[in-house]
C-alpha cells in the first residue's frame, strides 16, 4: 500500500459521548479509529455510577447528531421539554417557557445515548472500540500509546493523533500537563448533586406533568427533575456538601425535605426517598479550563478533558459534541492538515468553550451571593433565586446559547451589546 | 520509650531554601525531622540549573530566618540595595529609592543561603537531610511516604506530617490532588528568563554602582542585574519566548542589546555576552494558586510547592519564608495539635499567598497591557514601562510589602483606602 493510500490512525481515547461521537467522525473522513475505554463497555454492565442519568439536548448536540445521522435515532427516544416547571415552596406552579412556543430542549438518556453512539461506531469497519483499556502514556513526539488491559498487560501502538476524549480526569490530558506549558485551572464549588428516581404512578403515568424541566428553586439548595422515556423521572439535588452531611437520620431528611420540597414526597414515596438518600452519595462538581487544547499534529483534548463545566447551563454535552463538528469543519479547511486543522482549533475553541464554564459558573456564583448578601429575604415567599435563574432579560441570551449555533463568546457579547443600547 | 515522650515525626519533602528553614523550625518544637531531597547535595554539586542564581531577601525573609539565629550569617554574606538604578535607552541614570535612607533589600545568593541552611539543619541530631530520595506516593491517611532512591531503591516509611517544600512542581501537590478535591490553578506567562553573569572589572571591582538593583526597562523586554559577593553582577533577562527565538545569531544578539541595552555590553563583554546568550536556554515563569494547603492532620504544602508567583514583586523567597514563620505561630497557638495548626493555616495563609501571587502577576500584566494598547508610544524617551513599575503612589504598598509583616492581603487592601481617602 503506497504511502498516499494508507490511511490516516487516529486514537481516541475515552468510550464516552464525545469519544463515540468522534470516533464517527472521524471514520466519516477515513480515517481508520481505535477507540479506548477505561471501563467495562457500557452495554453490559449493570449500574453506570458517577455519572448523570439524563441529560439536556439542544441545537448545538443536535447539530453535530445530524452530520453523522444519528440525528433521529436519538430524539426518537428523548422527551421534548418546552419550559421551565417551576414548583414554589407552597406547591405553585409556574412555567416559565425557554424560547417561542415551538422551541423546546430534549431529555435525553445518558446510557441509551452512549450506547447508541457505541453501536453505531462498531459498525464501522474503520472503527475498534476497545474497553478496559486504560491509557498508561503516551509519545507527543511520536505518536507513541501505552495502554493498560484490566488483566494487566500491556498494549502498545503508534498512531498520528492522540485524541483525548476522556473526561473531566482525562489521562491524556495530564500526560499534557507533564510535558508542556500547559495553563491549567481546576475548581471544585461547594455543592454536590445526588441523584434520586421519581417512579410512574400506579396506572403507569408520568408523576408530574411531562413536556418540562421541572425546578425546585430553594436559594441554597436545588432540585431538577427530567422526565425518562420509562415514565419516572431523574431528580438531581444540588447542596453544599455540609448539608449533605448535616442530613444524618430519616427524621432530618422527612424534615428537610418537607420544609423545602413538600410536593414532591407523595409522588417520590416516602419510603423509597429514604432507602434513595441513604444509600446513594452526593458526587462534586468541577470546572476546568485549560490552554492551549492541542500539542503540534500529535495530540488534542476534547469535551470535558478540556473544559469541564458545572451543570448550570445545560451545555455541557452540547459543547462537547459542537467541539466534534468544529474540529470537523476545520479538517475540511485544512484538507485534513492535521497540524494545522489542531492549531486553528485551540485559536478558536478556547474562546467559545471558556465562555460556556463561565456563564454556568456565573449562574452559580449569582445564586450563592443573592444568598449570601441577601439572608434577610430568605423567607421571601417568591423565591429571589428566580431572579437568577430565568430574569426575562435573559432570556435571549439562553435561547442564543440553547437554540443556536451562535459562538458561545459572541452570545455574550451579543447579550452585553442589548444591555448597552436598551 | 512512652508515648508522651515520642517525639513527632516529621517528613520535609524538598531540601532547598523552604525545606531546609523548615526543618530547623520542625527541630526547634523538638519533632524529629527528615529531609528528603530529589537533587543531589547542592554543596557537592558544581553546577545548579534550572534556579534563579540571586534573590533579594526583605523583611519576611529576615525575620523569619531570625527566629532560628540564621539572619546574622545569612545578611553577612548579602549586600545591601537600597534602590532601583535604572537604565535608560540612552544612558541616562536615576535612582528610585526603596523606601526611607536606611530602608533596603538585600542581595543573596541562593545557593549559599541553600547551604547554609542544610549545613545548620544538619548539625541537629533531630534532623536527618536525605538526597536522591524522590518521593514516589504517600497516603494520607496514615502518613506513610513511598521514595525511591536514585540507585532505584526504595524507602517506606510512617510519620506523623508530611510537609511538601518542593517547589512549583511539587509531588506532595499532585497527590494532593489526586486523593482530594483540590482548586487548583497554574499559569504560564508568555515570558521567559535567562540568566547571564557581568563580571568585575580588570581591577576586580564591581561593573556597576553596588548598592542598587539595576534596571533595564524595555516595555515588553525587560533586563535587572543584582550585585553577587563576588564583585559579579548576575543579569535577569526577561522577554517573551519569541524575541529569545527570533535571536538566532551573534548579529540579531549585538543588534538587539545596542538598540535595548547599550550600556550593559562593554560591561559584560562582547565575546563574553554571546557565549553566555547561546550557551545558555530560557526558562519559563509560572504562577501557581491552590487550596487548601493542608489535608486533615497529616500533609500540608507551602513555599512554592503551595504558591509559585511569577517574580516581578521579588517576594517569592520572603513569603516562603514567611510560610515557615506563620505555622510556627500557629503551632505554639494550639500547643502542636498538628491538625488544628494545619487548618487555620490553610485559613489565614491562602489569601495572603494569593495576594502576593495576584500583585506580581498585576504587575506583569500592567506591563504587558501598556504594550499592547499603546503601541505608538513604543519610542517614546522616557519609558512608559516606569509608569507601572514604579508609580510614586505605588511605592508605599511596595514599601508595605518589603518592610514591615503586615499581612500580604491587608497591604492590598489598605492600599485601595489610601486611594479612597486621597
Amino acid at each position: 500500500m503506497s504511502e498516499e493510500m494508507r490511511k490516516k490512525r487516529v486514537a481516541v481515547i475515552g468510550g464516552g459521548l464525545v469519544g463515540a461521537l468522534n470516533a464517527c467522525y472521524f471514520s466519516r473522513r477515513k480515517y481508520k479509529v481505535d477507540v479506548y475505554e477505561m471501563r467495562s463497555d457500557i452495554r453490559k454492565v449493570e449500574v453506570v455510577r458517577g455519572r448523570s442519568i439524563n441529560l439536556a439536548l439542544s441545537v448545538r448536540g443536535r447539530e453535530a447528531l445530524k452530520m453523522v445521522e444519528m440525528e433521529e435515532e436519538v430524539i426518537n427516544k428523548g422527551i421534548r421539554m418546552y419550559s421551565r416547571m417551576i414548583h414554589d415552596r407552597d406547591g405553585t406552579l409556574r412555567i416559565i417557557p425557554y424560547g417561542r412556543k415551538d422551541q423546546y430542549i430534549m431529555s435525553v438518556d445518558r446510557r441509551h445515548l452512549n450506547e447508541v453512539l457505541l453501536t453505531a461506531a462498531e459498525k464501522n469497519p474503520d472503527i475498534t472500540v476497545h474497553f478496559e483499556h486504560k491509557l498508561v502514556n503516551c509519545d507527543f513526539n511520536t505518536g507513541e500509546i501505552v495502554l493498560k488491559r484490566s488483566d494487566g498487560t500491556i498494549v502498545k501502538d503508534v498512531v498520528d493523533a492522540i485524541i483525548g476524549c476522556d473526561g473531566a480526569f482525562s489521562a491524556v490530558r495530564n500526560q499534557i500537563m507533564k510535558n508542556t506549558l500547559f495553563n491549567y485551572q481546576q475548581e471544585y464549588i461547594p455543592h454536590g448533586y445526588m441523584e434520586l428516581n421519581m417512579p410512574p404512578t400506579a396506572s403507569d403515568e408520568f408523576a408530574m406533568a411531562i413536556n418540562h424541566l421541572h425546578i425546585w428553586a430553594r436559594n441554597e439548595y436545588m432540585m431538577i427533575a427530567l422526565p425518562n422515556q420509562d415514565k419516572s423521572f431523574t431528580l438531581t439535588l444540588f447542596m453544599p456538601f455540609n448539608i449533605f452531611d448535616s442530613i444524618k437520620t430519616e427524621d432530618d431528611l422527612m424534615n428537610f425535605f418537607h420544609k423545602n420540597f413538600q410536593d414532591s414526597i407523595p409522588l417520590i414515596g416516602e419510603k423509597e426517598l429514604k432507602q434513595m438518600f441513604f444509600k446513594s452519595k452526593a458526587f462534586p462538581l468541577i470546572s476546568i479550563k485549560c490552554s492551549p487544547y492541542h500539542i503540534g499534529n500529535k495530540a488534542l483534548i476534547m469535551g470535558d478533558a478540556a473544559h469541564a463545566s458545572v451543570p448550570f447551563y445545560g451545555q455541557g454535552m452540547n459543547c462537547g459534541f459542537e467541539d466534534c463538528l468544529v474540529l470537523n469543519d476545520l479538517l475540511d479547511k485544512h484538507r485534513d492538515d492535521i497540524g494545522a486543522a489542531f492549531e486553528e482549533y485551540t485559536k478558536v475553541r478556547t474562546i467559545d468553550a471558556q465562555a460556556i464554564c463561565d456563564l454556568s459558573m456565573y449562574n452559580y456564583i449569582e445564586m450563592r451571593q443573592s444568598v449570601n448578601s441577601c439572608l434577610f429575604l430568605l423567607r421571601k415567599k417568591v423565591d429571589n433565586f428566580l431572579s437568577w435563574l430565568f430574569p426575562r432579560n435573559w432570556i435571549p441570551l439562553y435561547a442564543m446559547v440553547a437554540f443556536t449555533r451562535t459562538r458561545y463568546h459572541e452570545c455574550i457579547l451579543k447579550r452585553q451589546w442589548q444591555d448597552k443600547v436598551r
